[in-house]
C-alpha cells in the first residue's frame, strides 16, 4: 500500500556472512524498468521498494518451496507469490493437468465441462454453498458479490471492516490515485471484533445496508493480525440476519489454507456468499465467487464476464489442486508448519531479550518486534533473513505452503539465531 | 449482453444435412451447470443462450482456426474466443514459450525479467507509448485508465461513445444488475461519429472531463460496425488537446488484428494511454495498459495490482504471440481474409435477392441481413451454418485469426451458399 510506505536508510549489518547475496542484475532491471514502467515495480507491496537495497527485485524461477532471484540466490519464500503458491512452485501434478489443457486449445469460444465439474467440485467442499462462479482476480469476484448483494436487497450500502484488503477496484483499493468521493459513496466502515460499531451502522443506516464483506480474520498490513474474538462472527451473522443484509467472506486471501471446506468452517459460521482466489489453483489464474441458492437469481442478474474466463488449464489446476491439497492434507501441514515457525521465532527471540508478537493462525502467521510500532527492527531482521537465504516480509502476513517442511523450518530458525544478535547490536538494545 | 437479449424459437430448417449435429451432449452438461452455476452460462452473449437449441453449448478442444464441441461436432471458428485466438488454438510456437515459464514456477514472489522485456517489446511496437504496466482482464486496464486519466487531470468526468463495451466493472458493465447511480455518476455519453456530441459535452462540462474512452472503430452488439468517419479521430483528439482532456484508447478487441503498432495507427491519430488484450498473447491471460511518458507520474499514483499479474507465463506467451504475428504479417492475412469473407457473402446474398450489409475491418467483420432489423433471418443464417460446421455469431462481430486460411473462407462460402436458400424459403422471401 503506497500509503503506508514506510522507508529505512539501507541496513548495515555489524556481521556478514561470507555468501552475503548480491542483488546487482535486480538493481539493473529495476532501472530499466523504470524506464518503460510507471514506478518501476507496482502493486505488492514490494519489500524491494519498502526498504530499497536489502530484499531482490526481480525473480528468476522457482521450485517446490523455494525461488531463485535474478542474481541466483536461492530462498526459502514464506510469502508464496503472497499466497497462490501452497503445493510448490512447479508442482507437476497440477502443472500436467493445466498444460494437457494449453494443448487443447484452452480459451475456447464456450466454456467447457471442466467448468461444470469445477463448479460441482466446489459446492461439494464447500457446505452451505449452491453454486460457483468463475473469474480470474480476487477483485472480480469481490466486486461482483458486492453487485449481487445490492441486486439481491435493493440496497445500496456495503459495509467493510476498517483496513481490510478486498482488492484494486476503485470502491475498496488502499490507493488514493485516481479516486473520487463518488466511487466509495456508499461503502460503510466499523471496526474489526467490535461487535457494536457495526450494529451502529445498522441502526444509522436502517434498511439501506445491502451486505457486509469481511475476510475470515483481520490481517491488515503493517499490523497485528487479528482473530475473530468468541462469538464475534456470530454476531455478525446474527446483526446481518436480523436487518437483511447480505454476508460476503472475503476468503482470497486464507481460502484453502485455514481449511478445506473454506474458512467460515474454521472459525464456525456461514456467510450467504464467498469469493476464492489465490490458494485455489496454486497459481493458475483463477478466483471464484459461491452462494447460497437465496442467492442464486440475483447472481444471475448481475453481468459477470471476461476475456479468458472461460479458459479450461486454470480449472484444470484448481481442480488437481484441490484434490492434491485433500489427499495429503496440505492444510495440516501448513498450520503445523507455521505454528513452529511462530514458537520457533518466539522462543528464539525471547533468548536475545526480545518479546516477539506472533499472530495469525500457522498457514498464515505473522512474526513482529513487540518493543517496536515503526517496522524498523522488523525491517532490519527480514534485509539480514534475505542475507541468509529466508524470504520474510517485514510487514505483510507471510504464507506457508504444503511444500515446505520441518527442515525448511529449522534452516529459518537457525538463520533467526544468528540475525537476533545482529538486530541487539544495531539497534544498542 | 443480457440487457438485449433476443430469443427465437428454435430453427426449424427446410432441408437438413446427411450430418446434422446434435447437441445432446451440450444440453446435458447445460442441466448440469444449471444447478451449480447462476444462470449455467453466463457472460459472453453466447448464441446458445440467445437462440437456444441452434447452437452448441460446451467447446472440447480447439486447434488451428477450429474447435470442437463436447458431441464431437467441429467448426470453423470466427468468433475466435471473442477474439483472443490470433495464432490459431494450440499454437506451439506461443504454448512452448508458456509451458517452459509454468516449469519455473510462473506465479513468484516478484516481478519477473519478462515483464520488463514485454514492457519495452510495447512501447517498441506502439510508437506513441513510452511505458507499459500489466493485468489480467480488459476491465483491469480499462478502469484502472479512467483513474490514470482522472489523477493527471484533477477531474472526475469520463466520457465513453453510446453502446461502447469497455468490460464489465461498475462504470461500464452492459448489464444492470446490482447498479446504483452513484456508479456512473461522473459517466456522460457522447454519439459515436457525431463530433458536435462531444463538443457539446465538453462546452456542457468546462474543466470537469478528465478523459475520453472509445475504441478504435464503433463494434456494438446487435448492430452494423462503423468506421470512423474521415476527420473524426483527428477531432476527437483536437476536442481532447483543447480541453485538457485525456484520451483513451480502448483497444482490447481491435489490438494487434488491425495494425501490429495499435489501430491508433490504422486510422491515424495518438491517444495518450490505451488499453490491450484479447490478442496479445493467444488466449494466455494477459492484458496492458500503455502511455505516454506525460501520464508516467499520474500512472505511478494509481494503484494496479492483482493476484497473478506478475505470473511469467502470460507474457512469454505475449512475447512468442507478438514475434509470431509481425514475422507471418498475420494482420495482412486475417484482414485480407475476412475482406473476402464478406465480399463473398455479399455476393452469394445477392444471387438470392438479399441485401446484405457488411461492415467492420477485415480482420473484425461483420455482415448481416439488410432487410431487416431484428436479427431473425440473421439467427436463421448463423443456426444452418452451424450445422455446416461454420461458427458464425449472429448479433456481435466476427473474428479472423492468422490460423485461417483460403480453403477455410471458401469451405463458408460454399455452406453459405447451400443456407441462403433455406433462409429465403423459411422466411417466404
Amino acid at each position: 500500500m503506497a500509503a503506508k510506505k514506510t522507508v529505512t536508510s539501507a541496513t548495515k549489518p555489524a556481521k556478514k556472512t561470507a555468501a552475503a547475496p548480491s542483488f546487482q542484475k535486480s538493481k539493473e532491471l529495476f532501472l530499466r524498468a523504470a524506464e518503460v514502467i510507471p514506478g518501476a515495480i507496482y502493486g505488492h507491496q514490494s519489500p524491494a521498494i519498502t526498504v530499497p537495497g536489502s530484499f531482490p527485485y526481480y525473480a528468476a524461477h522457482g521450485e517446490g518451496a523455494y525461488f531463485w532471484d535474478v542474481d541466483g540466490n536461492k530462498y526459502v519464500d514464506y510469502l508464496c507469490a503472497y499466497g497462490p503458491m501452497v503445493s510448490g512452485y512447479g508442482n507437476r501434478v497440477v502443472d500436467d493437468a493445466a498444460v494437457a489443457e494449453y494443448r487443447k486449445g484452452n480459451c475456447l469460444n464456450l466454456p467447457s465441462p471442466l467448468m461444470v465439474n469445477l463448479a460441482e467440485r466446489l459446492t461439494g467442499l464447500i457446505p452451505w454453498a449452491d453454486w460457483a462462479v468463475f473469474a480470474k482476480n480476487g477483485t472480480d469476484v469481490t466486486t461482483w458479490c458486492t453487485l449481487v448483494a445490492r441486486e439481491h436487497t435493493g440496497r445500496k450500502k456495503i459495509v467493510a471492516a476498517k483496513g481490510e484488503y478486498h482488492g484494486a477496484a476503485p470502491w475498496c483499493t488502499p490507493g488514493h490515485g485516481g479516486i473520487v468521493e463518488e466511487d466509495r459513496a456508499n461503502m460503510l466502515y466499523f471496526t474489526w471484533n467490535k461487535l457494536e460499531t457495526l450494529k451502529a451502522l445498522f441502526d444509522t443506516h436502517k434498511g439501506e445496508i445491502a451486505g457486509v464483506i469481511m475476510t475470515p480474520f483481520h490481517h491488515p498490513s503493517f499490523a497485528d493480525s487479528e482473530l475473530p474474538a468468541p462469538g464475534f462472527w456470530q454476531g455478525v451473522r446474527k446483526l446481518c440476519d436480523e436487518n437483511g443484509a447480505v454476508l460476503i467472506l472475503d476468503d482470497v486471501r486464507c481460502g484453502f489454507r485455514l481449511d478445506m471446506h473454506g474458512s467460515q468452517a474454521y472459525f464456525g459460521f456461514e456467510p450467504d456468499l464467498a469469493c476464492y482466489c489465490k490458494a485455489i489453483a496454486n497459481g493458475y489464474p483463477l478466483s471464484a465467487g459461491a452462494g447460497r441458492n437465496s442467492m442464486k437469481a440475483a447472481a444471475a442478474n448481475v453481468f459477470l464476464t471476461g476475456s479468458y474466463w472461460t479458459s479450461t488449464a486454470s480449472m484444470a489446476a484448481a481442480l488437481a489442486n484441490l484434490d492434491h491439497l485433500e489427499k495429503i492434507d496440505g492444510v495440516k501441514t501448513m498450520n503445523e508448519l507455521g505454528d513452529l515457525l511462530m514458537k520457533g521465532l518466539v522462543e528464539r527471540g525471547k533468548a536475545f531479550g526480545y518479546d516477539q508478537v506472533a499472530t495469525g493462525p500457522g498457514a498464515l502467521p505473522f512474526v513482529r518486534f513487540g518493543c517496536e510500532n515503526n517496522f524498523m527492527r522488523q525491517q532490519v531482521f527480514c534485509a539480514e533473513m534475505i542475507q541468509r537465504g529466508q524470504f520474510l516480509h517485514p510487514h505483510h502476513n507471510w504464507f506457508l505452503s504444503a511444500a515446505h517442511t520441518k527442515a525448511d523450518i529449522q534452516a529459518t530458525l537457525d538463520a533467526a539465531e544468528e540475525v537476533f544478535p545482529l538486530v541487539k547490536k544495531h539497534f544498542g538494545d
